[in-house]
């Protein structure tokens, strides 16, 4: 089946699929937060919808917590063709602060700004804009076939950035229907914005609430201030201890399982000329602040991090108030990579908080998903093909690139299906993933479309 | 004049007293929160119709921010008796956390509790109640002998819980008016809950707000955690540092003028038996937290502390979101002693503080208050009548003690008007003053107008 009309098919139709992803950003799918429950469900249902108008066998399915959307198309020409399975996620991250959004987050537009036109709103990118790439490809390929180049599995999530409590079992519990050829991932970008790219290592993440209760009331500074422990000093002390001079993170046993980067992979990271100052410069920094020694690559790519997402405590409104508070507590996550263990960390961290919270405060933990970094072997024909397609729609030739996030996805689909998935996504450096006025370039909707027909037509070549 | 049918007549009126007080209390007059201005312009044009319905020249005078209350009765046969001025404030602290209120905090009600009644509501203790007790005793002196014993200035303020920005130029303009021989403030505690007290030794305050900016954006802890600086990392290496492992304040110069404690004053206070046990296991604590080296009344009496009043940065909703955040920032505020000069440790804390903010990051600075503390000579007769007067109404005789709060209305009395005021008040130690659930004891209450009765009988032999 020929690829040209199906490009052109995406050229043509290009507004009306804006049309429909704006449909979706409408929806305030925010999984972390249980008031957006029936928006979560909407976003599934909308989506089983498209699915279905694609022809597709398309059901939501009930979780304990968000739905999933699970859908499958076998057209009967697909004999002998790899069966390839599409990830994307619903959900979206919360809003605030709210008042630095220049629009309201989710009534998307789009706009023109210096560099070209974007799609502004909450999700455009991450990963409501990705997510309906890959749909639009199979929709303007149906269009112009007639049916899909494949089997296709279409598997969307609605807890990714709320730490996927229901994913695992549920790919357990469906590993038939999610076991394929190829898992095509579409939640990461293009390489410093200019160069396609598949990603071949995630870091993991684990996260981790802490709170650290004092007196058992707030009480008056004036008052008690001296003799009365105050929960917010000893939390800085703790959250303070937990870097060393070098940047080092000084949980116990906390790099057990890191490995040496391999001297190969370092000089093509290196041949990738990345541009370090103006990736800093971008957000108003100049210093890299992580560990002594390492590339600012190195440090997003393949070392682990210790950040602390939030903090509160005591009196945070206007004006003044001389309380010392009852209790205080931080939001503290970490980025994992090769073997490290994230159970074992967290038993770590917890014990080693303990050990420096004072005889007269209480501490309580809460845990916030934990998953394993992980690295794709790139010697399957697939990645080699996803290269040449992705070479062919953009200026550059693509490249296999690290990433500092985490995607647990991928290696859940290794770990249960034991297909090792190719993460191909569209997204630029400055699109404000998780920040106020997130934005997706219409170049990325696009060509990342485009970029998908080619892929799909390399992959049943 | 005879004191017994005063006494009487408060009994009589306690129901009344109470009614009256529950008006005052139902008026949310918040000082530190713009959105209450009109409700502390309410209080004021309250006390204004309560002095007018007393038969006293009263009026409220705007000021650039929240109103001051003045009134004055010079009855004829007050000629020869000392001219005596009352000071108490009419606003109140927030009220957050308020889901930790056990109903409404400005919808005051008589509590039946273990230890007897109370009025629970904000501001019941601090300072509504206590400025109540005076304009009762005064109602009731007026109602038994048709006038007041003595010439009476009363003067209240609307800003004191939140820094008090207009007091001293206003004191300063109003000085003639302000001037009397003797100065009566509401707004302190018996000692230990049991002994009632004159208080002659207050702490200073200085308060500070710093925000510490990183990047220039709330950034995806993923794709930045590494080489972007995390700024509440920044902030809690700033404030652990504050104090040293003596728990002793690590600002330069910060101990200049502070006093040693002269050994007689020493003698005195240990004289007082004062429980630190109770005074710690009724907040929940065990361990006194302050300066290694010193009883718990000395850290609260006589020993400058530095606190983290409020803390806040990154994503501190439900669930979680790896945001690596643009800002951060803390409340701070300083408890001064002896000579401390507030505007040189402002100074010095923000030198200190640059000093540790790394090259990548901003920090702004925004001061709240700054007073210095005061120590009251008892040489004046007039305490030693108040003494007598409060021994007479209390089952154990009063004591001088020290108070570990800011009441920097007293200084400015020292310093504009060169009268030394004497601190009476009637709150218990578990009043929560600033916190959830406030309460003043009805015993407070009552007693209080007694005491006042008493004081005023006293003070004009």
């Amino acid at each position: 089946m020929s690829l040209a009309p199906v490009l052109a098919q995406i050229d043509a139709d290009l507004d009306e699929s804006i049309t429909r992803l704006f449909h979706l950003l409408r929806i305030r799918s925010i999984s972390t937060d249980p008031v957006y429950k029936t928006e979560c469900e909407k976003a599934a249902n909308w989506l089983v919808n498209q699915l279905t108008l694609l022809g597709a066998d398309a059901k939501k399915c009930d979780t304990p917590g968000h739905p999933m959307v699970l859908g499958e198309a076998f057209p009967e020409s697909a004999a002998g063709k790899p069966h390839v399975l599409f990830y994307g996620h619903y959900d979206v991250q919360p809003v605030d602060p709210i008042d630095l959004w220049d629009r309201e987050p989710f009534d998307p537009a789009i706009e023109v700004t210096d560099r070209g036109k974007v799609i502004r709103a909450r999700g455009a990118a991450d990963d409501k804009g990705q997510l309906m790439t890959f749909i639009e490809a199979c929709r303007a390929w149906k269009s112009v076939h007639g049916d899909f180049p494949c089997r296709i599995t279409f598997f969307f999530e609605g807890e990714e950035e709320s730490g996927s409590p229901s994913l695992v079992p549920f790919m357990k519990d469906h590993k038939e229907e999610l076991t394929s050829d190829v898992v095509l991932i579409c939640d990461t970008g293009l390489f410093q914005s200019k160069t396609p790219a598949v990603v071949t290592r995630l870091r993991g993440l684990l996260g981790e609430e802490i709170s650290i209760t004092g007196p058992d009331k707030d009480l008056h500074s004036g008052m008690y201030g001296g003799p009365a422990i105050n929960p917010i000093r000893v939390l800085s002390k703790i959250l303070a201890n937990l870097h060393d001079s070098d940047g080092r993170i000084t949980v116990p046993d906390f790099y057990d399982g890191v490995p040496e980067l391999p001297a190969e992979i370092s000089a093509q990271w290196a041949s990738l000329n990345f541009d370090h100052e103006s990736f800093l410069g971008d957000v108003g920094l100049s210093v890299p602040a992580g560990e002594d020694g390492f590339t600012p690559l190195e440090m997003i790519w393949s070392r682990p991090t210790c950040e602390i997402n939030g903090i509160i405590g005591g009196y945070t409104g206007k004006g003044f108030k001389t309380v010392l508070p009852s209790t205080a507590s931080a939001k503290v996550s970490f980025r994992l990579v090769g073997d490290q263990d994230p159970h074992k960390i967290r038993a770590s961290f917890r014990e080693y908080i303990r050990s420096m919270v004072p005889e007269d405060c209480k501490i309580e933990f809460k845990g916030h998903g934990a998953s394993q970094g992980s690295v794709m072997s790139t010697q399957a024909p697939e990645f080699e093909a996803a290269r040449k397609a992705l070479s062919e729609e953009w200026p550059n030739d693509a490249a296999f690139v690290g990433c500092g996030g985490s995607i647990p996805i991928a290696g859940h689909f290794q770990n249960i299906t034991g297909v090792t998935p190719m993460l191909i996504g569209f997204g630029k450096d400055d699109d404000q993933l998780h920040s106020p006025n997130e934005k997706y370039d219409l170049e990325s909707f696009h060509k990342g479309m485009r970029s998908w027909a080619r892929v799909l037509a390399e992959l049943t070549k």
